[in-house]
């Protein structure tokens, strides 16, 4: 042990069974219920050259120090993805032949070599779903009625909480917000829902008068409907355009039934330049958990920017957060974990042992057969220590019947069951 | 354009859908039959301390040549992780805990800074799958009937070669074969099954005398009864044991029925120093692809001498090659790719489609949503391009019966049908 720490580097874990099987858990119904809209399963590379991770359009400045950096054997100049958005576009760029919309879903690891906190990794996964060459308002839509179905096979009761960047700008341009400040407005009301008004108005006070701040608190304060009466006339573009695009939204959302979890939230920016349409952001609605759950939004001007081909490529996405869905879940699901359904045990090792796990094996049931000679004391204990509610035992005055002992550890009952028998009784139990 | 290169490094891919579709279908069979063999799911992190891959216990300076290393903002030197195997070896070490024996897997990426050639990557998946603790001969079995169960699912033939490692020393002592020259032996003859008996006759005779390599060969033309028949006395310890071993294995293999694809294979050895006992690789039954699609073995003192704690650690596993696999079924598998299972389409673009599509999803269907106001005959175009066979048409008139119109891309066949019987009736086409 003296050549090298047994340890992992800060901001990385291993994930051992009692987690994984949690995690993959979430990963399959993501996976399954993005299949069911339609998305397509990509994969893209984690080693990138650099320069594609550097370009001013792809995540920007900020990101860039995080960027994990190294030189190959042939001296080119790589960096591990932070994202799975850059590698995105670059799919669509070096396939001129893709079909659009293209709608695509990966779910892979990025590297961030930032500060470490909780929920904040240096390697962690991104599970994102996007649809690239649609300006289908539907879109939206779909990625709600999705999100409702992730969270509801989660068993997580969510709010998505929904608003438009158009409008939002437009709104503040009207409340008498000068132009020049209206990003660092965005910026500071956008985290209403983490610090108080009180907070906020500090922030703003600095470059806006309080009478707008008020204004602008006042507006947030209204219901859609309440706008839609107050807001008739002298209304800016983004504005006009914002507000018709939130109604048909809103409309859609009531009419699907979505207005059940979705609410309209008017300060609501999800950070700066990326987004040119609708954001959203999903929430645990018992707000025990206070970190977002997932969120996206429509971004029409990225992937083209980042192309810059002289095509557009208008384009909305959105992501689902596996580290805080699996902080939220991880608790209750391991009270009761199961890793395997059937354990199996002969008293003398032999053969059947192996044909009567495979027997199941084929009805898709997880067994553990145990290998090794133990007693049968011994093997119950390994039955409970594992949470396993199935055991099978084989003995020899059993075998000459062509049978074996099934014991429902739960109850204690044990009971003989015929060999051809075996999967249809261990699926009543 | 001008600030970056739009391209992939040499040695990493995108895998667009119609190959990422494939891929993850060969993963979920490998992660499902895992887990019905009572294997359980562990993933460990990318990013490693240098140290620990560079320990000389850990994979040895050849392959650290191959390693990619980069300093991170904290100055720590650090290396992505090259296989799946040292980093199982430090989860046994970081977690005195685990109850042994350890059986999990792994399917992840690791990453090679080495020379390109076709199934060689830069970066690529091992699906590892191993059981540390345990010396029950058992154990091979449990990994050959997952294998031949895996490849059956896969609807690929294969053939298991197998052979024991004590053997095959103690075979070469046995023939004559001097002690220090057992290894380079052992490297030589490890190849016959891909070049000639001439080439390696060439290689062998640098340092072996001409009849020792005949008595060799002769000896490999034997079949285990005729070994067991010929090996009787003067036996050394690993021709004794490893005999003993392989009788007992191929007791097992004969009984259970694995016969059908396993085969004695006298010469495998499946490298040089890691494995202690039995080895197997996988091949393609037709040959028609010459890679191998997996293979295993014992290795009792790699763990042991990573750890170095004054414990042993026998281990065993295999590994499944995802990129050979792929290859292998690529092109047949693309044939018929099926991407979505249902598209929907409506006349008047409305909150039908929706429902409708819901509907579908909620039954397991991948469903493609028209979102799109198109004709009639471009939404056709769509269904044949894509290769979906089931396009359901919602129009205002059928709505106002509650129904809408199936129509069978394969026979051209449409009908139309009640909304509360869509499922039923997309189940029976």
């Amino acid at each position: 042990m003296e050549e090298f720490k047994l340890m992992n580097l800060k901001g990385t874990s291993d994930f051992l069974p009692d987690e994984q099987i949690i995690r993959n858990k979430i990963i399959n119904i993501l996976r399954n219920t993005f299949e069911s809209y339609g998305f397509l399963p990509v994969e893209t590379p984690v080693l990138c050259y650099y320069d594609l991770l550097a370009s001013k359009y792809a995540g920007g400045a900020e990101i860039l120090k995080e960027v994990y950096k190294l030189t190959d054997q042939g001296k080119r100049l790589i960096g591990l993805r932070y994202d799975l958005t850059v590698p995105f576009s670059k799919v669509i760029g070096m396939n001129k032949g893709l079909i659009l919309p293209f709608k695509r879903y990966e779910i892979g690891k990025v590297f961030r070599d930032g500060p470490v906190k909780l929920g904040r990794a240096r390697e962690f996964y991104q599970c994102d779903v996007d649809a690239c060459g649609t300006e289908s308002p539907n879109a939206e839509i779909e990625y709600f009625m999705m999100t409702r179905e992730v969270f509801k096979k989660l068993n997580i009761d969510v709010e998505i909480r929904y608003n438009n960047r158009k409008f939002l700008s437009g709104l503040l341009e009207y409340a008498g917000v000068k132009k020049e400040n209206i990003s660092s407005f965005i910026i500071s009301v956008d985290k209403l829902d983490k610090i108080s008004r009180e907070d906020i108005e500090k922030e703003l006070i600095e470059h806006t008068n309080i009478e707008i701040i008020e204004k602008v608190f006042n507006l947030f304060d209204k219901s859609l409907d309440e706008l839609n009466n107050e807001l008739v006339s002298n209304l800016n573009d983004n504005l006009s355009e914002g507000l018709k695009e939130l109604n048909e939204l809103t409309n859609l959302i009531n009419e699907l039934g979505l207005n059940e979890i979705c609410v309209f939230t008017p300060f609501l920016a999800r950070g700066l330049e990326i987004y040119t349409g609708t954001v959203w952001e999903v929430f645990d609605k018992s707000l025990n958990f206070k970190s977002a759950l997932g969120g996206g939004g429509r971004y029409d001007n990225i992937i083209t920017n980042f192309l810059h081909d002289g095509n557009t490529y208008p384009a909305i996405g959105c992501s689902f957060g596996l580290e805080p869905i699996y902080e939220l879940l991880k608790e209750k699901e391991q009270t009761n974990l199961k890793k395997y359904d059937v354990y199996v045990y002969e008293f003398n090792n032999d053969s059947n042992l192996f044909k009567i796990s495979e027997l199941l094996r084929k009805n898709g049931y997880r067994v553990l057969s145990e290998l090794n000679s133990i007693k049968l004391k011994k093997a119950m204990n390994i039955a409970n220590r594992e949470n396993i509610d199935k055991v099978i035992l084989i003995g020899e005055d059993e075998l000459k019947e062509n049978s074996v002992t099934i014991k429902n550890m739960i109850t204690g009952n044990q009971e003989k069951v015929k060999i051809d028998e075996i999967v249809e009784k261990i699926k009543s139990i």
